[in-house]
């Protein structure tokens, strides 16, 4: 079984067991770089190649990364693709980083390996959440491009560190809040709730949050329900109808506690949404 | 001439021409890992490993990484001093990643390569400064661990983004203010002013800065000026008699430009201070 792939852009196939990046990588020297996370299904498809690819291109802008070729990553994925045979979901990362200190190209490649059981597990069986402060005020980044808002940098320390906060604190998983209570974004996911029968999600551009693929995939579907951009609070989710992490990966995650309070829940709306996001 | 050596933790020299990163490992994804940076001098001493040493090993603490043994550490060092010919000052990086994603041991080395042709004249020449947001209010990591204030880990994005932008707007570095208009730190470097013959600097811990190993030999030197820790503003700097960013590598760079405005510069201070950092 080959469940697990390995390729450089403008290179193809390696042996994913064998060190490719040399230990002056800025990716790992800085985590100077960006990447995406995009979901294969067991029919072989993948979700949302293009708007993915779109969006490394937006973050290796906002890093100042020389663009990549859309085209030379479709055909290394395509051929990712075409050796994988693991028997369940994939995930394929698309990673670039600035490359060697010294200077020279970029360093783009793709890997291909099976979603892990803690994610299907928490899509299946929804998870808890514990709300943390971001730190920064909710507008902080709108005029400050050097805070990269938006960006999918891999400098995801503080993010992996508030995840395993939540773990030691018996939770599954966190939603941000900005320093003046705004509600942002889960570190790897969107923040989805309803409410008066409206799907609402906190704006990406003015909040400097990622631009969530599956959340447009889930606001462009015809589901029957409302869908409003709006800016929210923690009581926002207390008092909803229903509360969701939504990823490329886990998909869609429904937040059963927030804090230790159980949340609302209404099965024929989580039906609804999953089924708009292709679970 | 080798004025470049690698060496992996428990393993010894390796060649630094080779990857030896797996592309899967978390400090290049996640940016999960932690650095640090110590000066070789040309006479073959470093300066301050024992503090930069006992630094890491806080990182890596509050990463909730595995400890690594500092005489391990200590024997690597040696093996990499003894290895290199450089002919100028050199810069030993020390970097523990989480290793792979699958799990397994952390990823632990250390390089030597020469100091930066830019970081020597920006320590002879002096440096323009902006000030930049960090977003962040002052306080916002004394609770939050999870925000990881003080932690030297590899997501450095955001600290390299900033110096991206100061750069294209003309100037060397950046100054980072709090939200609330707090005097932080810079990207790579502990600010320092002199005001009323007393050097002073903001407080790490309680504003989430890194705890500067510099600004600590600075503060503890006789070098006839008085030192305070204490929070400060923009216009603190502004009206100082001095102003100097100190790190690891470049050591003393004084701030001769803050926003575009001259700064206050006194020749014997700053011959005291440069002294006292081992320039």
């Amino acid at each position: 079984m080959t469940d697990r792939v390995l390729g450089f852009l403008g290179v193809g196939l390696v042996d994913p067991d064998v060190p490719h990046l040399r230990a002056d990588d800025l990716g790992v020297l800085r985590g100077d770089g960006c990447f995406e996370s995009v979901r294969l299904r067991t029919t072989g498809e993948l979700d949302d190649l293009d708007p993915h690819l779109d969006r490394l291109a937006r973050s290796a802008a906002a890093l100042d990364l020389p663009p990549t070729d859309p085209a030379a990553w479709r055909e290394l994925v395509g051929a990712l693709v075409a050796a994988w045979d693991g028997p369940g979901e994939g995930v394929l990362r698309l990673v670039v980083t600035r490359g060697l200190a010294e200077g020279g190209p970029p360093t783009a490649y793709a890997q291909l390996f099976p979603v892990g059981e803690r994610q299907l597990r928490e899509r299946r069986d929804g998870i808890s959440a514990i709300t943390l402060s971001r730190g920064l005020t909710a507008d902080a980044t709108v005029e400050a491009p050097w805070l990269l808002g938006g960006v999918k940098a891999v400098s995801y320390a503080v993010n992996m560190a508030a995840l395993r906060y939540a773990h030691a604190a018996g939770a599954d998983d966190v939603v941000f809040v900005s320093a003046d209570g705004q509600l942002l974004e889960a570190p790897t996911a969107t923040v989805v709730w309803l409410s008066e029968g409206v799907l609402r999600t906190p704006p990406p551009g003015p909040l400097g949050l990622l631009d969530g693929v599956t959340v447009r995939r889930l606001f462009a579907a015809d589901h029957g329900l409302g869908t409003e951009t709006q800016r929210g609070t923690v009581e926002d989710l207390r008092a909803a109808d229903g509360v969701w992490l939504l990823s490329s990966i886990r998909l869609v995650a429904a937040v059963t506690s927030l804090d230790g309070k159980p949340t609302g829940f209404d099965p024929e709306a989580d039906a609804r949404v999953r089924a708009a996001c292709g679970q």
